[in-house]
């Protein structure tokens, strides 16, 4: 794999505003990797394709869903779902990533999911608190980031749970079951703590 | 069955004050069959009954909930949602209440649940929303209630998901299955509305 060509390819897919959120991603899911202990490059790669078909027509990843039987439930729901599993198969097609943890760490960027892996919660927590970003709370899950990817990221669900309910849309099932998830882990690992 | 003795056997299971509760839940359930159509009757018995073992001891439920082999996902979430469960299968033991649509809309009146019968709603709405209760957003609720019981419950929910993630608990999965549910269907009836 060629680092400049596939960021070149990367960047081709987007408008500039997009691809400066890419590289906010790219460089935050570095420092988080490097701060939890997670793989350097797996980050790097993750988050540089996370929202490689982020910019594309909604009728060419309507396409992809239904001819790649892609989970079809994605055509219920939101379409700013669609592109991180759209994206894991057309980075494989295009480009031959073939690492499940990467592609994994694509498709569930926007939702998250329960049992999130390492790199699934570095690529995720990137995305929503890029230096970019900016919405009510994000300096929060900042703060909580400098300690605890988990923390940081129930912060970001909530966030993102709090915008759908306000704005009365409906709200993928894997963004609730990730977050009740990470708060039974960091529950568990509270009572270990203090045993 | 003896509409009294049932009335004095429920008020027997709690204090006073859970009972004053359960009397605005009766009045406003049947005041909501009324104004949408539903079974008064059913609406009568079913808001009565719903609270019926909230007062016991967390451990008296348990057992129920193992040894009658009632969803066992339950224990796994807030005791708040076992009195629901648990109160339906002991009024059919206690009292002979055969009535399924009674028996769910008290079996699904805390959390909600997908595809909620009318019964279902108008019970769940009436414990959010009786002239006792006092939380943020409950006069909007109100207001809601006066045109729609699926606007009035979606407003329900969301206020329980606004609380449970600010006091960063576990939200139960029926519970945004049954918001996400009702929004769909609020959706669907407004396009069908403006076509």
């Amino acid at each position: 794999m060629n680092r400049e060509k596939l960021t070149e390819a990367t960047r081709s897919q987007m408008p500039e505003r997009r691809w400066r959120h890419v590289q906010g991603v790219v460089d935050t899911a570095v420092e988080l990797a490097e701060r939890f202990g997670g793989d350097r490059d797996k980050a790097w790669l993750a988050a540089l394709l996370h929202d490689y078909t982020k910019a594309w027509p909604t009728d060419r990843m309507e396409k992809i869903i239904r001819e790649q039987r892609l989970p079809a439930e994605l055509l219920d729901h939101d379409k700013e779902l669609w592109h991180a599993h759209v994206g894991a198969w057309v980075v494989r097609q295009e480009h031959g990533i073939d690492d499940e943890e990467v592609l994994d760490a694509i498709r569930y960027h926007t939702s998250g999911r329960e049992n999130m892996t390492l790199l699934d919660k570095i690529v995720c927590l990137a995305d929503y608190m890029e230096p970019g970003r900016d919405f009510p709370g994000v300096d929060r899950i900042r703060e909580l980031a400098a300690r605890s990817l988990e923390e940081a990221l129930v912060a970001g669900f909530d966030s993102t749970i709090r915008l759908l309910t306000e704005r009365r849309k409906v709200i993928f099932p894997l963004t609730f079951l990730a977050r009740n998830d990470l708060i039974r882990d960091l529950e568990k690992n509270q009572s270990i703590g203090t045993e």
